[in-house]
């Protein structure tokens, strides 16, 4: 993508870039905070720690927590004192409430103004926004940088990071997130990194569940899964869900599909953020009625108990059994 | 795409293939009569002649038939006579009715068993096989083979046909189709080609609506539109519509939303399409939530006035101007 | 309903309803001719019986036929055999195609002008208006007259005639219906009896979904589903499925929910009706997204196996009991 | 609908019913606060007035106040100073954040915890609860009682409530609602009075969309407007939408489709009742396909200019003009 060439509009702003700047390309290894150990963050942080820094860790698991200091990081029982010890802090976590409440805390318990947090977990661009408003308020710099790429894209280290914030802010984080991805994208102001990974994924619900409807379709007309799939994606109906994670069992062998679903993108995650869509298209006024759909045909399945089943279990769901 | 391997099963099959590859690889050019000569029609049936065929051509219009008269085609007012004159039909016509009816004289005025018909008109896959049928009963030989890249496409002969019939059928004519297209498909056995096409074009119906949706939410969220699309393009919610046919003018410069949506593929034609794919889902008993809902906003947007834009027009009806 | 004051315009309609109200109302029994003899069928074909009319009757279950036969009726091997024994001939029959076939086989036959046919089947509108071009053709007159009650109005002699023709058919009609039904409405011209029933159908499986969501909704943010279901039928979302088949079982003990969702109105019959809509909506071109997301979500059910259960049984697959 | 029949389950239970019985019977005129003086908020402040109340009031305008202060009322800068001065409060807030913030707001002022607190808004259930918690926790008493009936049901003193809270408190605001409305209706508790009016807002708005889509698509096919209203009222496609408010113009000459689709219920107003719907959907997870797609299309009309018209306005958006 085209990144935006930074402007530099005054003497304090260049004087923060170089101090940015200087934080970011010094040598040396950081302390990094890091909130939030679940199996994305435990991978996360994991990588930090094999690309030398020095990691100070929190979960409300204990196991969590001593899993990470198995691997040399310092574990907190406090999200202040961690943040106080942490040049850089990232947050990795549930929820809108949980994301809002930790930040609380720790600017509860005061702050670095140095200290530099970045919030990967995925929520509501509006939360984003007011957590940041938040600590600039204190007086520390805030950036949102949600996740693409899963639990396997965290052990890999090859998330794709989106980045809302400043380009100064961007060029900052870019190379401890680069510790964690391959790929790390600057989406704009504040709350922009939110916006687009909720976006591209309301995208991605709805070209999977279309998808299913289609290879479904096909199958029933009587077509042979394979043949359709690759005309599908030699044609105008191609997409990353029909090329990467066809829904139908046995068209891509390292897909989901033909391993029962297991693996992949859960279902409980594209309904989650199909809920943040729904939420910020209510907050804006904006029709999104393919978006809605998707939305209540994954919550459906989230009522017959797939919600740990990767989201392409939709074809499974809609195929006809017994009409 | 895996073709399948030819599977020769009998002497007289065996015979049948000598005499199609006899002619349809045979040197000369062909006699090959063509039965609607609309923007679509008339470009093919140019094509046919440019390559070296003798064209037999049939409009309900005058001033089409002359239009390829004037490029040294035969005129005729009977489709039967037509037919006893061709080696190849191709009919190009606009709905399952024309299509029925057209045949229905054909067959009437009695046929010759060595013609072979090639439909090209988009219908629904059960009309195919049912005109296969008549056909074949008459003796002759019939391949649904709709299209898709529209007129631009039909004027540079570089049309994909999705062929339904079988592996030896689809041999013969592969060679005439190569004349007015560059991707020659093998979909299955009769009424295959449809089936292919109207499941890939739901899907792309699909891909668009959800994509102006997106990329609208996007926008009133804040992120700016070309940005987000590089995003989209690299992520997971990417497809074909995102890639080339971006519904927001100015993302992509050649897309029909930088000319007022003119040109590229109509609202009229996407929501024939989806009305085909509603009927035989309707018949197979195959949920299509997405799909149906798709086909209702191209409707709307049909009562609207917009049939002759570019089905991305969509974006342009969602977008909010007053909330 | 208001119904129309009817107009006569000329001597010669003056004289054709002089002749078709003798028909009708004379004192003595009717020779009246029954295609169609399932559930609905054998019911409606027996109340006419027990009015004293003569039946003729015809199914191709030689079964069915003999349970009639039981009851006093002529069994037919032929459908233009019974019509010209018969002054009206009624029509309950599955679906488009064999309503269609039935009458051309009725017509090859040769009738007689002064036989009054009736097709009380639930057909595409345009599927009947065909047949009354075709009867009127033949010299003979033709009305559709589709029944809502299900069995329970068919066994009771309490359906709801829906009919279209012109108002001095409509009266001539009127008085053999009434041995079947309790509500006799015209509707308008030909045609119009079936598009009632289709677009009162589709508002019925709309407002049985939307309930079912309501329903499950309030009963998960705490209401007791008595207690809501008394204020929603004295309130704004009040409704026949509201009042008469709420799908919760329990609230209504006379409704279908209350006995495991058997009897009442079928999965398949609504899910058939709804397909009829859809047609006629592609057809006219008329946006129906509430009712195109109807009809696929009952197509979902029949999926799932609930073909035979009351179409109230959408609330048992929406009521989430995993998330 | 079936009150329950009250249990008096303690001494201590006993005691506090006679205390607010004694309260609610009293002979003599209370002091009411009231918080909101818009449209609604000022009518039905005004009927308090007539019936004898004493009125202590705020808005955020000071025009809406003087309006009250010249039929009577005491205006105040400061809810609290209100609070203090009243036996019970109601407030008439356009949403949940207003709500919130004017409870914080009363409570960090200090309150007499023998006022009682009636929130007559329209906002999120799970809201209300969070309110009557913190209005608990300072030791007065909470009870959410949204209304139906609109502007006009507030000047004529016709409005519904819809009270959650327990049977003693319900017992206790019915005599000071009776001043405001006819029907007082006792939901469950906290929060069920807007879980209640959530619900049959959504059944409302998704009975209209479809009432829309089923007249349109009758028309379309032929059938007269007023007839087909007299058929679907008569039979199982009837609900309040088409028996009060009919959105076709001429079918009801007294509904706002008569009147250009103004007054009634705006658009704007359903649209914010399905917003709170969707998000409580969002909560509980619990599938809305319907409401969900009716939501989308409100916001579609909103997005077009409509929010002022009554919600009937669904009809002339949907109906086709030019396809």
């Amino acid at each position: 993508m085209a990144f935006r060439v930074m402007s530099i509009n005054s003497l304090k702003q260049a004087t923060l870039l170089g101090e940015l700047l200087a934080r970011s390309f010094s040598t040396g290894p950081k302390n990094i905070g890091f909130v939030g150990l679940g199996n994305m963050g435990h991978a996360m942080a994991s990588n930090l720690i094999s690309k030398g820094h020095k990691l100070h860790v929190f979960d409300i698991s204990a196991d969590a927590k001593d899993a990470l200091k198995a691997k040399g990081a310092t574990t907190y029982d406090n999200v202040s004192e961690l943040s106080k010890a942490s040049d850089f802090v990232v947050t990795m976590l549930p929820n809108n409430d949980i994301v809002a409440n930790t930040y609380d805390s720790i600017l509860a318990g005061g702050i670095n103004t140095s200290t530099f947090f970045i919030d990967s977990s995925t929520i509501d661009p509006n939360v984003a926004k007011a957590v940041q408003q938040k600590v600039k308020a204190a007086g520390a710099t805030f950036v949102d940088a949600p996740v693409s790429g899963g639990v396997p894209g965290a052990k890999n280290a090859t998330l794709t990071f989106m980045v809302g914030g400043t380009a100064d802010e961007y060029e900052t984080v870019k190379g401890i997130l680069e510790g964690m991805g391959k790929k790390i994208t600057h989406c704009g102001g504040y709350g922009m990194g939110q916006a687009a990974k909720v976006c591209n994924n309301m995208m991605l619900g709805i070209s999977m569940c279309g998808l299913a409807e289609c290879m479904n379709l096909a199958i029933r007309l009587g077509l042979d899964p394979k043949v359709f799939a690759d005309i599908i994606n030699a044609s105008t109906g191609r997409s990353w869900a029909s090329e990467i994670n066809n829904p139908v069992p046995g068209v891509i062998p390292t897909a989901p599909a033909a391993n029962s679903y297991a693996g992949g993108f859960a279902t409980g995650l594209i309904t989650k953020d199909l809920g943040i869509a729904s939420a910020v298209a209510t907050t804006t006024n904006t029709p999104i009625p393919l978006g809605a759909l998707t939305h209540q045909i994954y919550r459906t399945l989230m009522a017959k108990g797939l919600a740990n089943k990767d989201f392409s279990v939709v074809y499974d769901f809609i195929k006809n059994d017994k009409a």
